[in-house]
């Protein structure tokens, strides 16, 4: 096959609220009051939970037949540190991003473990955003405007 | 500083259909029909390039006043490249998420273009998402509910 390329826009709405479409559906990101936002959506590290999240649980719903389980509830629970001393500057020995993400998945089912410890690690070693976050080249330019 | 710990909930609501939560706001990710969903939002990977998108734009936003740039206005495009042969298991060389990001930032400003240049240079070095995609350690666990 050949590959695909997905796409997003993402618009500064003021003050750090940003709005991010792509395919013509909209996602809203802010920041706590405390960070000079004004509260009315997740910030973009709790959404890049998310969509690690999302994409996990959508590749278990996918192939759970593929490893004949019986998934009749699925959920997974995240968590990232970040140290804000990377971010602010106060420490250039520590990183700006997450240091580390870990998962807990919670799975409803009633088929044999067998089969579900080869669905794990199906997820583990499949899921897109996954493998992502193994490392991935970000590369750019910008254009100015008057 | 202490290091914070973000926390995401996401869960599965049946087909490819899913629903993250963080702090209480929720964002929906499912597929297109042709992937087996219904279509209803965007996809796990189409958000990861709108969290990078949006920590982008946080960051400029937050930062453009230290590097005295009057910002009017402020978007970014992105794309990723994802080979489906990774994902579907048909070339074992061939990574499952994205093997490359790409953006375009669109910055409106009649500020100094040498200070812009440094604002640029700024976000490209310290916007945590774009920090976390050089990779990040994501490890779990799963429980298992009959």
């Amino acid at each position: 096959m050949a590959i695909e390329t997905s796409y997003a826009k993402v618009d500064w709405k003021g003050g750090v609220l940003v709005e991010g479409t792509s395919r013509g559906f909209k996602v809203t990101m802010d920041e706590p009051v405390d960070e000079g936002g004004t509260d009315t959506a997740m910030n973009p590290v709790e959404l890049l939970l998310c969509s690690l999240g999302g994409c996990m649980s959508i590749v278990a719903s996918m192939f759970a037949p593929k490893f004949r389980v019986d998934l009749k509830g699925f959920s997974v629970e995240l968590e990232g540190d970040l140290d804000p001393d990377g971010f602010m500057g106060k420490n250039p020995n520590v990183r700006k991003g997450f240091s580390e993400i870990r998962y807990k998945m919670n799975i409803v089912s009633d088929s044999p473990e067998e089969n579900i410890i080869k669905l794990h690690k199906f997820i583990e070693e499949y899921c897109p955003v996954k493998d992502t976050l193994k490392g991935v080249p970000v590369t750019g330019t910008y254009i100015v405007k008057k």
